[in-house]
């Protein structure tokens, strides 16, 4: 991605981050960015290309935090439990991030445009955890009775509901985190 | 609840169904509602005070739901389920409650005046569904092992993840349902 084009995106994340979706104004983003608003529309055509583009933007930096995660994995089980406790973590990128993501999911209600990239983004994200899931069963690490694709759309359903209620205060990290924890102990049983 | 400031909270809630927390204007609610903005603001004070006003009017027809959902539960453990399930059913009611419910919840990010009392409104629902989950327990319903703190605080995340996908469109809500069943199995453990 063109280097302007990536300081556009970053700066739609703080901003989204900060006011929502709908707080979202080329003009505000222009002076986050230190760009014109006529650059903006050259790069994304609207503010509908742009919040798509930011959608897209902001899933990839999931993916890449939470493949740093996966990195010193010790076995398929750990790496699941990895994959989604990377969602949860008090430092300013997931949070921003997060907050974004939650924003943009909200939205998805409203905006049809919106609604299918984030079905396809999140169907990547359960296919992940699903055949993490499977690679356990497969090594003895969860309970033979276990579906990985009911128990991977779970996990990731309750990452989203643990991530809003520690964004939105109702939780603490540490708690969300050891929630989490044990809903993998509750889908695949006790660690053998 | 005076009849005219019921009209008004009934209004809002399809209004941010609609349009969602930041296309709430008080000029459009008044149109909506068949009434001048002037009283509006005599009942509610101010935009804030309207939308946190709402906030406790979604929550007070979600316990209204959820009420009727338990009337008939066979036991504490089916009483649980039908808890959670009444959040998930495609009728109008729901849908316009929850979207309104997940807007509401994604604008608490932003904003403090909603935070304290949506955490309070979702402290009480975790509570009523531990009680539920304790209760199981006691009638040997559910595995001795299970914390009913940790399980109802899941599940009740767990149906606000699974309730946005299906709102915004990444899930029936057929498969939402057989979801959250599944959830409750994995955490009490099989019915004996």
């Amino acid at each position: 991605m063109a280097d302007r084009q990536a300081l556009i995106l970053e700066a739609a994340v703080r901003v989204i981050a900060r006011r929502g979706v709908r707080g979202l104004r080329v003009e505000d983003l222009a002076a986050e960015a230190g760009v014109s608003t006529a650059l903006i529309y050259y790069h994304f055509k609207d503010r509908a290309g742009l919040v798509q583009r930011t959608l897209a933007f902001v899933n990839d930096r999931a993916v890449g935090y939470t493949e740093e995660a996966l990195e010193g994995a010790e076995d398929a089980r750990d790496a699941l439990l990895r994959l989604l406790l990377s969602e949860l973590q008090d430092t300013d990128l997931v949070r921003e991030n997060s907050i974004a993501w939650g924003e943009l999911r909200a939205s998805a209600v409203f905006d049809d445009g919106l609604r299918a990239n984030l079905v396809e983004s999140t169907r990547d994200w359960v296919r992940d955890a699903a055949e993490l899931v499977a690679a356990s069963r497969a090594a003895g690490l969860a309970a033979s009775r276990v579906d990985p694709l009911d128990a991977a759309e779970r996990l990731t359903a309750l990452v989203e509901g643990l991530s809003e209620r520690w964004l939105s205060g109702g939780l603490t990290v540490d708690r969300a985190r050891e929630l989490l924890a044990g809903a993998v102990d509750a889908e695949l049983g006790p660690r053998p």
